[in-house]
């Protein structure tokens, strides 16, 4: 069977289609700011609420960019999706509305509440090893056995393109409330959130300098853009934000990252929690420990917003009470 | 002194004029829904994220249709407040904004979250004793020493008028969901949301009946409306709802909820954190105690949702994070 060759990387007109497709189906989420925040770093900083969009996270987005263009007999023949759980819920939730059976192979350590809203959006959950199985191998049998169209959580010009319509919202935005933006900052997984937004806001705010949030020890992005090349994280790295454990950036997402990215930050667990915190404390948002990293990146000064105007992704929300709790240090008596 | 005349109830086009001087300022927050909330329901259920307000509480709005009006010697002069904290936090912040000086009376027992942030906003916090003095009388003396203006938390039409923009976004924003609504419900203390929401609301979907969420035990304007004369609550009474703790409904926000409100419904504390934590799980939102009694009375049922279309206002999310932590079950290991 000959290989498939790689997809074209999708570019800024994809994302434009994009949120024409996704129009009246996701969220506009709104941009946010906080006085006290501003204050205290002496900047402004807008906070895209992405934790609000439908299903709990921006993978709705290209979920539904991806999905709505099935043809029939495709839709028929249902989707299959890996994921630790945003993606998964973002799938199952776009299946549903689209009456297109899923299936979704999922992490028998996800979140509790990704399982089970993944299920409640009536998708099919089968669970792997994170250790010892490969999601892809389960995933890519599935789609084989059932003839169903596999949706990759980034690596796809479709998927790509529908979570760059974040990107477009904040340069709308920001427009909307005079700030000119010097910085965009987004958590980065596999980099299709960041790849998106940036083939947006290349275009729409040129002058503002696109960067990713990773954890600590899964800050493969960051490396890669340092080196010139796609480079892995070890594989006994730990963290919280259970979102962002992947292995090495994406083939595609990396193309367009090493183009129009300026850098990366790492940040420590404690940071983020801290940062969930102050999303919980100003904001009145629930996020999530990976979706908290680029507004992590802002707050502890790791991107020094002194006399800046910068626009952070909090890009999820789906959260375990007891891990949100211990963020607001309100775990005890 | 003659006493001044009671102020004229406001109407439809004080909100409209509302609307267009918050305009810029204030946040449109957005209407969200859950698929999985409405399933559980049997019907469509909107949550208006006014917890996403500025200040972390519609209290801004009226605030700022209020204090920006004032000329220039009353601006100089500053203004007075009296308010467990949502409003206190609102004056604050739009005193800060328009460079008018503020003194703000509170209780001692308020939550820490809302004494600090109204002094974060640059306020004077004069604290008094719930039990043993009077917050009006307080209040009054501070504005008559300085000649400030005192504002009111609900009592006044520009106050009313002002959170009566909740409701005139409401209905713009079903418009837009092609959802026509059977009832909208909003959480009540003394009455300035849900009064200025029925102005609004009244006009754009006459078809919609009306409703106030209270804690038990502080459900005055229920009864009053059963009664047809405003009644007071029992001293002994008690609630986590720190916002919705007042005696008796206002003269002027009972007048108009008495012409345009079907009832009231009253719940206890342990629904209105199950609201919480729903809030936490399907929507991602901080919402605190006072500002989740709407979304209880939809989901426990006092209002039942099957097969209607309705909107709830989650007015606030100005909360400690043991109080939240303990809503959702985690404060403790």
């Amino acid at each position: 069977m000959p290989t498939s060759p790689a997809p074209e990387a999708p570019a800024y007109d994809d994302v434009v289609a994009a949120a024409e497709q996704i129009a009246g189906h996701a969220v506009t989420t709104p941009l946010l700011e906080s006085p006290l925040l501003n204050e205290k770093l002496g900047g402004r900083l807008l906070v895209k609420a992405e934790c609000l969009q439908r299903s709990g996270a921006f993978k709705f987005r290209g979920a539904y960019n991806r999905i709505s263009r099935l043809g029939d007999e495709q839709r028929r023949a249902g989707v299959v999706a890996f994921s630790s759980g945003n993606h998964a819920q973002g799938v199952a939730m776009v299946a549903q509305m689209l009456g297109v059976p899923a299936v979704i192979v999922m992490p028998t350590d996800a979140p509790e509440i990704k399982l089970a809203n993944t299920r409640a959006y009536g998708a099919e959950v089968v669970m792997y090893d994170r250790e010892t199985e490969s999601r892809e191998e389960i995933g890519e049998r599935l789609a084989a056995e059932r003839k169903a169209t596999l949706v990759p959580s980034y690596d796809d010009p479709l998927i790509i393109a529908g979570q760059g319509t974040v990107g477009l919202e904040i340069a709308a935005q920001a427009r909307e409330m005079d700030a000119r933006l010097d910085a965009v900052i987004a958590p980065c997984g596999g980099g299709g959130l960041i790849s998106g937004c940036a083939l947006a806001l290349s275009e729409e705010c040129p002058e503002a300098r696109l960067f990713t949030a990773e954890p600590e020890g899964f800050d493969d992005t960051a490396r890669s853009l340092a080196a010139g090349e796609r480079v892995s994280n070890d594989k006994g790295a730990k963290t919280f934000c259970d979102a962002l454990i992947l292995p090495t950036p994406g083939v595609l997402t990396f193309s367009i990252n090493q183009r129009l990215l300026a850098g990366g930050f790492a940040l420590g667990d404690a940071e983020t929690a801290g940062a969930m915190k102050a999303a919980f404390q100003y904001l009145k948002l629930v996020v999530e420990p990976g979706g908290a990293v680029a507004l992590a990146a802002a707050l502890t000064g790791a991107y020094d917003c002194k006399g800046k105007t910068v626009a952070v992704v909090c890009s999820g929300g789906n959260v375990d009470p007891g891990v949100f709790a211990a963020a607001l240090g309100a775990d005890k008596d």
